[in-house]
């Protein structure tokens, strides 16, 4: 399916920091190409940019995305963009002849939604506009969003200010090219601008306008450096705890890494730049415990939970700026044993300070044994346990826990107790998972 | 598909182990279990069989298996069964009424070749026969087999001692129930016994007699225990090597693995129980390293490399006895994790001999690091790399090399210089892998 979006107008605020609105960076990517991302995740290949004020700057930029994410984007140039968005669509009349997708170049979607709306087929003539039933969304800007009246599924009426109203326009239409009559109908009897919205009126006065209801799925419209900010917040609360969480990572870690992560999206680094920058922070850590008395180890432990904070930053940051590939996930995953390995390496090291072998070498193994036995069951233990987790009724003992329970060590000067921890939980742990895959296998 | 299995006749041979042959085990599985089990692999769930011959014996143990199997399974009981098998055949007219797969009870035949057969769809009053057209198969007896002449697809003739013949009748057929018509028609202008194959003869002449090609796929007709030996014979070597196979598992281990499994599968141990097994052997291995002096070490290292090779039989038994589940392979590999870890673990202890922490602690654990990477990286890089060894164009470092090395190290009596080997070699191994990984991604 085709997607058409209109990034015309002026946009109606002050903007700062962006050369034009469309260029607005939301934690680190440019509004329009966020809106572009996401047709792309809901499975968008061919697409149609109407680009009007400062079009010259924005045209660049879409080249570049276009090349970067392997679609196709045709401009189309709107130097009447002062005339309304209704002129921005009409102008794609003449290439879209089969039903299409409709998104506002300055509306953040979710791309379940455009998925959910694609799977519709409009019937002859028919727009389906996706709505907000939702009226008391804290996102929408009561005295500037569309509001809608719906009834047996169709939008009956349309506009801002309208009363009653008991949904909003999202901006997300699956449009048949019946929309372009509509607005030829309406630029042939009005002088001055014509908006979209004229003829969603319009068809929807002839019942050619159906809902698609998108339930409590994420949408805003981006009007001012405010929306930004809100729309941020919104992202970042999005981001929260995943079901595989522990308990640290979920009610410690979470809540600092978040507030990093906005930081972070800001700046031009890779996750898996990320992920190594993280590695080499814990490599710091294990390389202190190495020397003897406390303070290195207890400089060690506090750097290590800083670690173990900051983990959550690449999956955050590669989540937030569509980054997100299979093998940073697996990178992450293995520099994270290396780097417990060399943590426990580093703890063994300094528990057996009296220079003698014994004990401590075979707890110092086990504890080495245990954690990555916990993270090598872990694949399979997951997959069983997703129902478990995902309702909340049982946390996942892993790389969380471990990294915690180093820090308590170096805080309290155990670190040869704090090793007999982790290789009693870590290898307890396997074994249940062993006996619990054992059951359900 | 329904599934018609013929099991009356008494077998032409003495059956000495077996109260009768097909309960005649194979390497452990009664003989008519295998066929059930190989269509119960191409997706058969519901099976007819008949019997006859020694009936009384085998119908109770077709009912447990039916159990076991979680199966539908009807008997049909042929006490004619000294009229020749087309009777047997034609036994089965009043519940079979659509396309059916038909099978010898004394033949083994390879999943896949009725995976194949039964996306077949026969023409009205036509049956397809699987035909072996490698008339050089070393595996039939010629004087026993029943040849046929294929001319166009068709089958034109068959028969025992035909001449000329181009393919053997591999007693795997796809049959509509025209083939109880043929039967009849014969019935009604013979005396005496009545063979599937005049049937079959008789569909023949009349071009309703379709040839499936099973190329090079592997049936055996199992007329005496000479043939079982043949049958054991190929079933082992079709064990053979595994594609992830390094060098040490294919050249040395696996020789060794596949004639110890031949007589593990006759006992009554479960490919789980072995994987447990192999673990304890391994265990005794660690232990001794734990003691000084070159003795201990060096039976440590034989016992170590021992279970190296006892490590493949429970995949292959399971292979050999239809015991192949998902959690066996997962706990095989979550043992072999243990194993080897308390090997390292072991061999550290003794390379520190003096007494003295430093180089050995360090070197041990790098040693146990880099073996654990090396299997934490498996399943993504193997399945990158899944072609290159299939095709032999690479080779795994994994376990047999490993377990090699530490055998290597007890015999030469350098615990430390293997230890710092296998840390380097397996570390090294890791980081090729992050890289072809971030390659290939």
């Amino acid at each position: 399916m085709k997607c058409l979006i209109i990034a015309a107008g002026r946009g109606s605020r002050l903007w700062r920091k962006a050369r034009c609105k469309p260029l607005a960076p939301i934690l680190g990517v440019p509004l329009i190409e966020r809106v572009i991302r996401s047709a792309v995740e809901a499975h968008i290949e061919e697409f149609f940019v109407v680009t009007g004020y400062r079009g010259e700057v924005v045209r660049p930029f879409l080249d570049d995305l276009a090349r970067r994410c392997g679609i196709r984007l045709t401009h189309i140039v709107n130097d009447e963009w002062e005339q309304g968005n209704g002129i921005s669509v009409l102008k794609a009349k003449e290439v879209l002849r089969e039903p299409f997708l409709l998104l506002m170049g300055d509306h953040l979607v979710e791309p379940s939604i455009l998925k959910g709306l694609t799977e519709y087929l409009p019937n002859d003539g028919e727009i389906v506009l996706a709505v907000d039933r939702n009226v008391r969304n804290g996102l929408v800007d009561l005295t500037d969003v569309t509001r809608v009246w719906t009834e047996d599924g169709q939008v009956r009426d349309i506009g801002k200010g309208l009363e009653p109203y008991n949904g909003f326009d999202t901006g997300i239409f699956l449009c048949s090219p019946s929309i372009f009559d509509a607005l030829e109908e309406i630029r042939r009897e009005t002088e001055g601008e014509i908006a979209l919205s004229d003829a969603v009126r319009l068809l929807g006065a002839r019942g050619k306008v159906r809902v698609f209801d998108i339930g409590d799925q994420f949408w805003v419209d981006i009007d001012s450096p405010e929306d930004v900010d809100k729309a941020e917040r919104v992202l970042l609360k999005r981001l929260a705890a995943k079901g595989t969480d522990g308990p640290v990572a979920r009610y410690l870690n979470r809540p600092f890494s978040i507030r990093l992560s906005r930081w972070l999206s800001r700046l031009p680094v890779t996750p898996n730049q990320l992920s190594v920058g993280v590695f080499l922070v814990s490599m710091v850590a294990a390389v202190l415990f190495f020397f003897p008395g406390y303070l290195p180890l207890l400089v060690g432990g506090v750097i290590a939970q800083t670690a173990s904070i900051l983990d959550g930053c690449d999956g955050e940051v590669a989540r937030l700026k569509f980054q997100r590939t299979e093998y940073g996930g697996w990178l992450d995953a293995v520099l994270d044993r290396y780097a417990d390995a060399f943590l426990l390496m580093g703890l063994t090291w300094h528990a057996s300070e009296n220079g003698a072998k014994g004990l401590p070498l075979i707890i110092g193994f086990l504890a080495l044994i245990g954690s990555f036995m916990v993270s090598y069951t872990a694949h399979k233990h997951d997959a069983l346990m997703k129902d478990f987790f995902s309702k909340g009724r049982a946390f996942r003992i892993g790389r969380d826990i471990r990294l915690f329970l180093i820090f308590l060590g170096a805080l309290f000067n155990q670190p040869f107790l704090v090793l007999g921890v982790i290789a009693v939980v870590m290898n307890m742990e396997t074994l249940r998972r062993i006996v619990i895959c054992r059951r359900f296998a």
